[in-house]
């Protein structure tokens, strides 16, 4: 580790030119909210506060230059620093009125304050200045001799932890310890006499451990509490967090020192939350709660009733009033909806916190509205106002609020939205109970191509394993139907019809009705009844102002001309991404698709593709009539062929019990279905053998990686030559009608430039052709996806003449980061907990290195082709943050399921809007390294 | 496409100071071999040629200013090229003493020829200048009818496909009409007669194709030839292919005009080949052979037997000493052995090649060591001399070259040298045979690390699927065992011991003799015997050489100190990669393996670990022993889990079968045995369950990208734990005896440096601890693998804590390509084949694309750490392109399988040589872009 040793003994002078404590307190401050740099981000903000005229609790910030100086002279304050503090501490106690030790006890906060918030560096220490005396002090103040002593036993634990280093563990044992005596369980099940025996026992140890005793004097306390925040700085964390973010080591903290008042000191004494305006609905009012002669947790803590806070205005009119304007006052300092903590000390008013306010999407969209009525905020300001991914709030059915909920499991909310339904465990189940009239949710280990028609006539999915891109997932939010994907927490019994919870044992069995709600990933048992949420009028008026900044298209992912009608409903500019494989599992066409992969040449295949292009040029028409005028990229078959046929294990099952039982036909149902779709007259167990050869010959380690996408274009090239005529037939029916359309033909993973060009030439050739025997000419464009790293790493050779670029993020990410993504589900949760990435990089682009080779592909393709057209057709298309980066590196548009299209809308205009004010030299907000 | 399009009605005049044509022959030559610019490559060589008095058939040089003007003037060539084209022809009449049209007839070759060849370009028409009075007077000059018919008629069809544009099929389909007709299946067996009337028919089919004659006069044959050649600078795959490889596209090509010569006019004339030393031994005598009036393809066809050249001197001594005198000469001046052909037209001797002439490795090594002791070559440039990959040829037995061998059939050749053993199919068969003395050879489907001990047994290995970096390919390069792989073309049936070849139906049954050739691929039914080859003495000197020039250090992959050894006994400079984990798939370490993977908690999985402590301890005492004084690289656990337990479908079978049979006991003997290694005491029914259900939760779609690598060591610290327990008390027990031991761990598949930094702490405590322990300091490095895109994307994060990179490219090609090398086999041959990767990747290092990660890593990472260790431990380290690449971009060693060793040594060698000669201004060679 590359830590500061510190050096020793060298003695520093103050400099006549240089300030090193600043004050705040009384409507002053010696700092303002731009000292950043001296003052630490918390430092400035509670002078920037101050000097707005909030009442703070007052105190004293020691620069960032004393830590260094801390560090200059081998680890030690310079003295004169040591007298100067004293005097700030006097000017505190004349302001406040309070003194250390004193009959009206000072007792402060210490806080660590960096120019940029830094994990690892020492937080809090509450209530210094308690010692034995203070705590008797207190206690006739408050009359409450419990918080008295647990406020002394929490300081002498958090004192002797941080800034003296005696292990926190140690004091956690002795409460176990008198817990266990008491026999309970809880804290609070512990009373003062207890928490007084706790002083005693913390003291002692203390002793034990230091050989001194705990330091009775506050000043004491004081330089240790602030000698511990500058070493702090240097801590082996904090070491490395700056390291890895780039952040100078020579920044050194601040130290904030700040009086702590109490609402419990009697009946003019109170504390209470509020809001500036009602989160929920958005109206304007005045909003919160309060507690008289109470302490800030009691409120939080539901002990006691809290009263509303217009109650305040009878209790304490002038402190009310004085209430009402200071919040008013934040809220257009601010300009935003403020949501506070105040307390009131014996009849004066404290601030203890300001900060925006948390509203529902509803909520949001009439605030920002209603603030550019009322010109409290320019339009730009209001697109930025609204989280983007809370839309989803409004555009999906949620459960009645008013319904208390049995939630017995939690998954990933994979798409939004909140059902009910009986469950089933099947596809053909489910639609078969949908058939009898019955709302079903359908519940599978993961599902698979072959479920499509199961999902479809569920009203919602839930699956045990998968991540948020899982097939479930990804079929759900195109479908947008709700769904809780990679449930571990229960065990699904396909077999037995059943699912078990594994922590409770809850066993839900097929026509139990269940409920999930695909915003939160809940699970929960019983019927629950769902709302459909009322666009607001606002909503309106809100999307259109969005739609007038933004520069980015917003295109939608759809295979079928439902969601390409639902997706242009949403505002979409087009198709980003149709993927042609959904096609072939269709119950009429999977025959043929087997058939191909079945045939021994060239000549079978052609036979079998023969029948799928009248098919496949009617899905196409479709979709290029719903989407008349726009885009619609198409891209070319991508899974690999095993995908259309059994399961292996399946087949080697049934196979085995057919021989054993010396039978030709086999029990196993689904296994028996698509023996059934197998061209032939053999038996069941002839043609499970068949089957099972070429799905063994096609069988992968590593599917993702393996014979699939353009990689079966070119070992096949009749499958290309087909989609490309179906393609071309359908624009030249349609355009024979008048119609304008628009195919763009995409080439899937594509990881060099050879392999563009291999079926480039086919489509051209396959278009030239169709195009002479109809006698119209289709305009349409070649291009690729750039899902494969070395596609990105190679752009520049490819934007020779790929005509346009779709970033494939799904497969990038599992390529670029070595995830798969059906499987990352087994550790990607450890690694957000664990802090190693702070997204699921499948849900928010991985902008430092997914994000790099896009960054490298626009470059570099648009050097080699000025006028490359770019996309991304990956899930992130629809993820708020990665939209903003794709308009930050230079795509033409963005493409996302269809239910997301409004939020990738908002996204876009926010990244536009911010690029805009950033041009102007406007930081919305600086941005924490 | 963006075609360059010809500009109309322009008319060009010629320029005073510029040059059109150049005329070289007769010693003497207007051009000379610099100006490649303006003559074309081919152009400037010949230019070289004849003024360094080599006597080359004479000819002319249109340049590339002609092929712009042609363009310029709208595809026409200006009128006065040709006139002055006349002027050469004339020029070449007098010099070479023949005549178009005349009793001597002057034939011609026109060739293409720009600044760099350029696949797609027009290359050669032969015969120039025949018709149908032509042809007769060479049936008198040459008194062979058939020679003279089958010219004019090859002619015909040359120049109306490649000059005029008629498709070359037309043409073939009258000679397959012909064929039939005959009922014969060779060309060859069509006689004078034959082709006099195919003459007759080409003529035909060209008149109603283009409705005139086929020209007669020579000189317009040759305006239209020289016109086509201009054409073909901008057909489609030209202009893609210069698109791709950025070559201007106004370059231009050369026309060549070159006299044809004819060995077959009379028993003055002759044709033959030869080299200026013995290209097998590689001693220095005059060697090869030739045939009197005779044509150039007689020598090769082998019709008539040609004589050695030393009766040449008999025949015609005074040609014979001036080939001796212009073959020395040709030696000299190119310095090196050349393989020559000529011909000697009525006495005239005329060089039609000359080339640096193939060798074996043994002569190549020879020759290098000769020439620098003949003052002929530097030391620097005899390095230069000896292909790296060929040295394989001197270090593995290879099969007696005296023994014609019954190939039936043909896989990748992944491990060298040649081995006979019996068949076997499993890996348990393969120790019992062995035990009863038997030489086996080991057939898989595909191998696993289950079937080591089995690979240990056999004396080579055969597989039918996977790729050069299988799991079988891997290990036994490894194990120096010979291996063939991926050999698609049989199938194995492990069940019924035995492989069917599937186009000849060959079968090999348990216990028939095969033989494999691991460095040519081939299967080869029965015994062959193998010799070993022996080190001639001068391979000790030329690697000594070759050591003394490089700057990459040279280590080895090895898992166990038997490798360790035979890699130092090569040169091995420490050990780039020990794969821990092979350690657990012997016998007695399995259960324990196995153990902790079954175990519920963390208390479990201890258990199992330290059961494993002592015996990996011992492993890593073995391997630092071995490699004193030199770096070890250790590698912590990488593969999945789930590779330790049995298969999720061995499992699923062998229960189905127990249950339908009513029975607790299985009879697949795979299962048997891995259900011994479960610790308990149910029954095999019971305890298949259990497995089956935890290798379920284990089962990954994509392994590749799954719960594998440091994902392993983040989610079961307790794993890296022991492991770096034992190497650090493996090293402090020599350490303690003054051993000199260097440890480097290695964390594989970091992706993210939150991962390193996971790692690294608990690697950092452990040892602390262990040294706190023991009293001993080891000094180790920490350092990851660079194996996953991300991380070559964010080494500059990963290079500020970690000590050393060590690219992963095996991994990083998967990655970054999105190939699995265990499927890529399914498609990698067609895109060879189809010319869509030049090389299997997975050999060669894929420079553009994964070169390109590594270039990046390379220099982000020296940037954040200046003195960072870099590596590779990929199968690319023992790869000679690959690791002239490796020197290119900075790394400081390359690390190979141990066998590879001396191969890296030389590669090594050559690229310092090559960048010092660079860096000296000398061009090895121009690059051919």
């Amino acid at each position: 580790m590359a830590k500061k040793k510190a050096k020793k003994s060298k003695v520093l002078k103050p400099s006549k030119t240089k300030k090193y404590i600043y004050f705040f307190g009384e409507g002053k401050a010696d700092g303002t909210g731009e000292m950043k740099d001296l003052l630490g981000g918390k430092g400035a903000g509670l002078a920037e506060m101050t000097r707005a005229g909030v009442p703070v609790p007052p105190g004293f910030t020691i620069t960032t230059e004393v830590c260094n100086m801390f560090y200059e002279q081998g680890g030690k304050t310079p003295d004169f620093i040591d007298k100067m503090m004293l005097e700030y501490v006097k000017k505190l106690e004349n302001v406040t009125g309070k003194k250390f030790n004193g009959e009206n006890p000072l007792l402060v906060s210490v806080r660590s304050g960096a120019k940029f918030s830094m994990p690892g560096m020492m937080d809090t220490i509450l209530n210094l200045g308690i010692n034995d005396n203070v705590v008797k002090t207190l206690i006739k103040l408050t009359n409450n001799p419990r918080f008295a002593w647990d406020s002394y036993r929490r300081f002498i634990q958090m004192f002797s932890d941080v800034a003296i280093g005696i292990p926190k563990k140690k004091f956690e044992e002795i409460i176990e310890e008198m817990k266990e005596k008491k026999g309970v369980k809880l804290d609070t099940e512990l009373d003062a006499k207890d928490m007084e025996k706790l002083v005693t026992k913390f003291k002692e140890l203390f002793k034990k451990e230091m050989g001194y005793e705990f330091p009775q004097d506050p000043i004491a306390q004081l330089r240790l509490a602030r000698d511990a925040v500058f070493k702090s700085w240097n801590n082996e964390r904090a070491i490395t967090y700056r390291k890895l973010n780039d952040i100078p080591h020579n920044l050194g903290t601040a130290v904030n020192v700040q009086t702590m008042v109490f609402g419990n000191m009697g009946n003019d004494s109170a504390t209470g939350v509020g809001f500036t305006r009602n989160p929920a609905t958005g109206e304007k009012e005045f909003y919160g709660e309060y507690l008289t002669n109470a302490q800030g947790e009691d409120v939080v803590a539901g002990i006691r009733t809290p009263k509303p806070i217009k109650e305040l205005e009878k209790d304490m009119p002038e402190v009310y009033k004085q209430l009402r304007e200071i919040t008013s006052r934040l809220e257009k300092h601010y300009k935003d909806v403020q949501d506070f903590e105040f307390t009131i000390e014996r009849g004066k008013l404290y601030m203890l916190q300001t900060r925006t306010g948390k509203r529902t999407a509803k909520a949001a969209v009439k605030i920002a509205v209603d603030m550019v009525n009322e010109k409290l905020i320019t339009k730009e300001e209001a697109i930025l106002r609204v989280t983007p991914s809370t839309l989803d709030q409004l555009l999906h059915p949620i459960f009645d609020p008013s319904v208390k909920l049995d939630i017995i499991a939690k998954g990933l909310p994979a798409s939004p939205g909140a059902a009910s339904g009986k469950a089933v465990f099947t596809a053909d189940d489910a639609v078969k109970w949908k058939e009898n009239g019955e709302k079903v949710i359908l519940v599978r280990m993961e599902t698979c191509p072959d479920d499509i028609h199961g999902m479809d006539a569920a009203v919602g999915i839930l699956t045990a394993r998968g991540g948020m891109t899982s097939h479930a997932a990804v079929v759900a939010r195109g479908m947008g139907k709700t769904c809780v994907a990679g449930c571990e927490e229960i065990k699904v019994y396909e077999d037995e019809k059943k699912f078990v919870v594994s922590k409770s044992g809850i066993e839900i069995k097929e026509g139990d009705w269940i409920s999930i709600d695909g915003s939160t990933g809940n699970v929960i048992k019983g019927k629950v009844p769902t709302v459909e949420p009322k666009l607001v009028g606002e909503f309106g008026t809100f999307m259109k102002w969005a739609d007038s900044f933004r520069r980015l298209k917003v295109r939608a992912n759809a295979d079928i001309p439902r969601d390409a009608k639902v997706a242009r409903e949403f505002g979409a500019e087009g198709i980003g991404l149709c993927r042609t494989e959904h096609m072939f599992f269709a119950e009429d066409r999977l025959p043929h698709m087997q058939a191909m992969i079945l045939a021994n040449d060239e000549a079978g295949r052609r036979k079998a593709l023969e029948k799928l292009l009248p098919m496949q040029r009617e899905d196409f028409r479709g979709l290029f009539e719903t989407m008349e005028g726009y885009g619609v990229t198409i891209r070319l078959l991508d899974p690999p062929l095993h995908e259309f046929l059994p399961k292996r294990e399946d087949l080697m099952l049934a196979i085995t019990e057919m021989e054993l039982k010396g039978k030709t036909t086999t029990e196993n149902e689904i296994v028996k279905k698509a023996l059934d779709l197998v061209p032939g007259n053999e038996n069941d167990l002839e043609k499970a053998k068949k089957l099972l050869h070429r799905v063994e010959e096609l069988h992968e380690f590593n599917p993702m990686l393996g014979h699939r996408g353009c990689r079966l274009g070119i070992t096949y090239p009749e499958i290309t030559e087909m989609q490309v005529r179906a393609i071309i037939e359908a624009a030249v029916e349609l355009i024979k009608k008048g119609k304008k359309i628009i195919p763009e033909i995409m080439i899937p993973l594509v990881g060099n430039v050879n392999e563009f060009l291999n079926q480039k030439k086919i489509i051209d050739d396959v278009a030239k052709k169709v195009m002479e025997e109809s006698g119209v000419k289709v305009k349409y464009m070649v291009g690729t996806m750039i899902e494969v790293p070395r596609a990105a790493l190679t752009a520049g050779d490819i934007a020779k003449f790929a005509e346009f670029f779709s970033f494939g993020t799904n497969d990038l990410t599992q390529m670029g980061l070595g995830f798969s993504r059906d499987d990352a589900g087994k550790f990607i949760k450890a690694y957000i907990d664990k802090g190693i990435f702070e997204k699921d990089p499948f849900q928010t682009l991985d902008q430092v290195g997914v994000g790099r080779m896009m960054d490298i592909a626009c470059r570099e393709g648009r050097a080699a082709r000025p006028d490359l057209k770019l996309g991304i057709c990956g899930e992130h298309g629809g993820d708020p943050a990665s939209v903003e980066f794709c308009h930050r590196i230079g795509l033409d548009y963005v493409s996302c399921s269809p239910f997301r299209v409004p939020i990738a809308r908002l996204a876009a205009a926010q990244a536009a809007v911010k690029d805009k004010l950033a041009k102007k030299g406007k930081n919305i907000k600086e941005k924490d390294k």
